[in-house]
């Protein structure tokens, strides 16, 4: 199995989780990595290091999301995919974690990471949209 | 001013509120409505009209940010958008939240969904990506 890490500002990784658990129940192998006033880009670095080590023992890969582009948690996870099994999505949101984990068993870290930035982009919608496909079937 | 509200599942929005208020500062007009376990349909669709009532007082719209397609919150979002001047956005993320920040001066409430929409699928992207567009410069 993958790994997988949510990285994020603040403690908005650990709600969403709890969220998709509160939603889908447990959800194995993942674990999220919050970076807090207090850390600076080592600190980070250490902890999200730790989060690989302990979500993806084996090396097999890791997927990281994260929260947005640019911005501490975002650039070291880039930095951590040019040196190790690690791909990195952004703008982690709720859609994003359930379509992974309904992926769980896929081992192609380079396919599972296209499938959920497709899904993600996929999931957002406009009620507009939604109204308009309505009145047209 | 248009009204935002941001509906989740559980304490997700509000998190999400103060990740933002963290990186760039107060956010006027913007509210959080969490959907909780003990909320009924009922419960929930009050505190969005409560919610509503805050947000936008003059009736101007107001845009509803949901956690996700399917659920309470985006069933009553769409609901309201039905009866009301609501448009709503699905997969809220931290990219959505500052591209509406960055558009509070915006009065189409169309025109500002589809807008938030175009940019915050734009936000997902992957590290393939972003390697490959290196690579090619």
């Amino acid at each position: 199995m993958l790994g997988v890490i949510i990285a994020t500002h603040g403690e908005f990784g650990n709600v969403l989780l709890s969220t998709l658990n509160m939603i889908l129940g447990d959800f194995e192998g993942v674990l999220s990595v919050t970076l807090s006033s207090e850390d600076s880009r080592e600190t980070f670095m250490e902890k999200m290091e730790k989060g690989i080590q302990e979500v993806d023992p084996g090396g097999k890969g890791t997927l990281v999301l994260v929260d947005m582009l640019g911005g501490t948690p975002f650039n070291i996870a880039v930095q951590l995919a040019q040196t190790r099994k690690v791909e990195v999505v952004t703008g982690v949101n709720l859609p994003m974690l359930i379509k992974v984990s309904s992926h769980r068993e896929e081992t192609d870290l380079k396919f599972l990471a296209g499938e959920v930035q497709k899904a993600t982009r996929e999931s957002i919608v406009t009620s507009m949209e939604l109204f308009k496909k309505q009145e047209q079937t």
